[in-house]
């Protein structure tokens, strides 16, 4: 790694906030009890309740993304029915078969810029609902978003509320992936709350791996009875920590003093004055994302000189040639990394 | 927690070793590619490659145990085959069905102090052989075995070389889940190092969570080829750390200037000394257990009285009314957490 | 197949009774909706329903009695639980892992004649109870019993009612594997009739296959709630019909003027005339088994010799030496097959 | 059912084949080996092996076709892989998640006239290589195509040719779903053979169910070491039937004397009749679909007045208001049921 290199390829690529290594250190050597019945875990519980007043949701500590999407929708879905998500959901694509792997079906939707609309979801349980065949098919039964998309879009409020009445009359369950909630939450021109998302959602996670922590994602089901035994799944699933506290305190601190505000509002900062840049310089930005990834559609040439300089992600080739680049920010971004990235582009 | 009271419960209740923290610290800014992809990983599995004197072997880092044995067994198993284990191996037991929920089933043998012998696989397999049904059973195709086992006993090279004999002649994979491997290794009359485990075994994991990691444990397969596309395996099972190095690091820290044979020294240590407090004041250890796992019968009162000063794990209720506890020590018992405890003997 | 050979090895080695061949042949060129849905199939459900004194209760027509279990114990079992039967349980050991297929662990209990008893499921229960660990473990959430048992034996009334009580008080279900229930009903000793089954369990089945038909077997769930969408579970595991009338037109036959007891009738009457030869011939008969399935004892060379004159089932070595042999009679055994075989004994 | 309706719903309306009965008939009261060990199922697989100019062929009769697709992708599959398929494939829509409930992933691609090209798949599969986190993906590991198409469409030997070129070039399984085949078989302008399945397919299946028998579907693997250890996995998916001998006798009784062409030719005589009738007459035909199932686009009062007549089954509802009907032949379709259909159109 030489000094001059800079790094925007993912919001992972750093250990995790100083802050939370800090409250990792401090209680290293107190004795707690295992597999998420800490104090600290129930401390971190008790904070993400009442960030997202619900007082009664029932909240757990699983370790990656994948994991997470996998189990909550084995733990919501019966064996009869599909979980309906865009097409480049991360179910759908990028977890290597993990949704099928516990047996279910994904039934994938065609989607713009990385959304579904609730209009959509509405003519798909009407046509399963119309068919005569339909017990021979498998049966919407959920619905999975994430907020930001795969394509750092957002949700409004509206577009969440018509997906949560969709679901509700249709007796569907609606889970929402925050794996970059932290950042959704910091955009300006975001109104979706975590309150929002309580009410509205029958399950969602709050993002801790690409928002700070070293892992953990933090699961919230604001009806607990949704999920029976969901202790055991995450079991079954593997995904139960033995020291359950690692990520119960690194919640804790996430939820406290506002460091998930802090660690988005960092990132959004800086991807906006990264999006101005590339305004002002003339750069083709091929979908409207306003959250931590920017995207970013360069000649191929031009591509490559400035993957010499930046560590960028490859996004997808279009067709005219032109090869569209992810630029990722983070908590981990700081004003002189985005300086220099300006000044390179 | 009051400040007397003393944790013998388990060896999963801290933090990790001082050693590890500060690594965690020291590299926290560092950018690295992520799903273990980054240098301190690379360095891992060379240093454990080293150990096992197992120059090809392939080394993956995963989260725990259970995640560990199912991804592992997935992996190893055709759809066509069981894993033979104790009755009282953890995937038979402790596990939430997680190697059912993969498909596959645990074909159970009786145990001895928690082991199986190559006597009892060798008949399992010739039962099968002889069995004009067999095409309608479960073949046996793999053995798991746990090292220390979860009595806290150990195999010897002896018979972890017979089993391996018989696995290898009845084309069985031959696994052993090392949750607890560093006091194994520790334990002065354990004569099976790393390298005749690389040597004996298709697959084994060296655990980092009960032995001073965070978390993280390390699959070697000695032979790679016998788990081909195992990374999107290890995806598919949710198992696959975005920030890979947080497993990364604390292995590399584990096999430099030989801090896995301190941390299992120092629980060794510690168990001897109390063991040997047992003996002189005329407890009755139920089971032979050399390593970090102490079984102490206890009449009901005795436990009772002595729960309230030290923090010990239930292990069984006997026939006679006695009860079964457990002592565990760990890199985090100290030597005057061994003197207290001796004391309030 | 020469003329003088006798043919014992089981009850599913000829095709199927006359009566149904009769009926198949008869309605062969009319035209039916497919999938269960014809009016062949609605009658034989309601003549069912109404040999079971269950008018409420849901008949579904599956193939074959693997498949049967399989679709049965996925429909009524959560992720979280298992399935407890006796270890030599037909899902337990002869039906190559398919329960385990599905995602769920079999919990064996030691049988005594092939069954257990209440009281050993009660033990189980309150073993998980009491677990500390229990959220860690496979909840027991139904039991599986045949009637007869894979040894021929029967369960009684009060057996039968003592544990369907367990099972009720426990809130976990009762499943009775009916493969050659017409032989158990047809047992001058038995106590349990079809109301009785549809009284005590939550699900059983009438089976066909080994009871006449040229396959298939009859699914009742006396209360139809606990299976939602059965018939698309059905369909997932691929036991689905398309020309459902094909079991519908052979349970119609089987349910008409007592053809199913004349089945069993037929082949019990055989076996006790077999019975009696053997006791007044001085052989062994290892288990007490009153119904179709008749075990004999013999030294290698007795077992050898009489082979080359019947066709028997192989069942077990004994510690002794001996070998026990299984002969089994069906609908299709006649008096002279009888006459034949006692005088080869 | 009266008199004067006309039944075209679909082709396993009826019994089976006259012939097929009379064999069943004959052979009912003999004595054979079960699980399909039956000198008539092996009579059929003998001659299933001389059709198919395949005579190390391993082939294996299960019951219905929804099982088979699932039974054969378990079984040709590794657990990273997918099956590519038409987004109309039965496997994809109309097989309640049977593929999914097995573990793996239904790879859709678009298609034309129900059918994919080879220039589809080798897209396909040169994406999942290009993309740099295929190890995140599903990897295509098979192609599923069905001759007929859903829609009654064929492919061309050429395209066969092409297909299976890509297939065996990536290294990839071709499986071709034959519930149908009769049909295809005898359709004039098909070119694609038995023994060119044989030569160019890793797996297929001759259907039984659609094409004459009562049930069965018999899969022919070429070259056996492909699916090893099948049996087991057909018992495991609940596929093996206890009276093999039940589907040998059909499949031994189609493939004798040219029965299984004369069902073929009766249907397709049937059909290219109504297809000459429904083009005399004007009406439209959406597909061109040249086997034994002819789609025709009615407005809804003629589909309704149609209905009344003859029992058709619904295909979909077209954007213009119209309805698409499927009338299906068989081998049951008389010369007078064409006629009399005629007359009503």
């Amino acid at each position: 790694m030489t000094n001059d290199r800079l790094f925007f390829a993912s919001d992972y690529m750093e250990g995790a906030h100083p802050a939370i290594m800090k409250r990792l250190a401090e209680t290293n050597m107190e004795h707690t009890a295992g597999y998420g019945l800490d104090e600290y875990s129930e401390r971190a519980r008790e904070k993400i309740r009442a960030a997202c007043n619900a007082p009664e949701a029932a909240v757990y500590f699983l370790v990656g993304g994948t994991q997470t999407n996998a189990t909550v929708i084995d733990a919501l879905l019966r064996p009869w029915q599909g979980v309906v998500a865009a097409e480049t959901g991360h179910i759908a694509v990028h977890e290597a078969g993990a949704i099928e792997f516990g047996g279910h079906k994904v039934l994938t939707l065609p989607q713009r810029d990385g959304k579904i609309t609730a209009a959509q979801v509405e003519r798909c349980v009407e046509a399963w609902r119309q068919d005569d065949n339909r017990a021979h098919t498998v049966m919407p039964g959920m619905v999975y978003l994430s907020q930001p998309t795969e394509y750092g879009t957002l949700y409004s409020l509206e577009e969440l509320e018509a997906l949560s009445a969709v679901c509700r009359s249709a007796d569907m369950r609606l889970y929402v992936d925050g794996a970059r909630l932290a950042y959704a939450l910091a955009t300006p021109e975001n109104d979706v709350t975590l309150p929002d998302l309580a009410r509205l959602c029958d399950a969602f996670y709050i993002g801790g791996t690409k928002c700070g922590a070293l892992l953990g994602e933090a699961v919230v089901f604001p009806k607990p009875a949704i999920a029976p035994h969901f202790f055991t799944i995450v079991k079954q699933h593997g995904a139960l920590l033995a020291k359950g506290r690692v990520a119960g305190i690194q919640f804790d601190a996430l939820f406290t003093d506002g460091l998930y505000g802090e660690v988005g509002r960092n990132a959004i900062g800086a991807a906006d004055r990264i999006r101005a840049a590339l305004v002002a310089k003339g750069y083709a930005q091929p979908f409207v994302a306003p959250t931590n990834q920017i995207f970013v559609a360069l000649c191929p040439e031009r591509a490559k000189a400035l993957s010499e300089r930046v560590e960028m992600g490859f996004w997808e080739n279009l067709s005219d040639g032109r090869v569209v680049m992810r630029i990722a920010t983070s908590w981990a971004t700081t004003a002189e990394d985005v300086d220099r990235l300006i000044e390179a582009l």
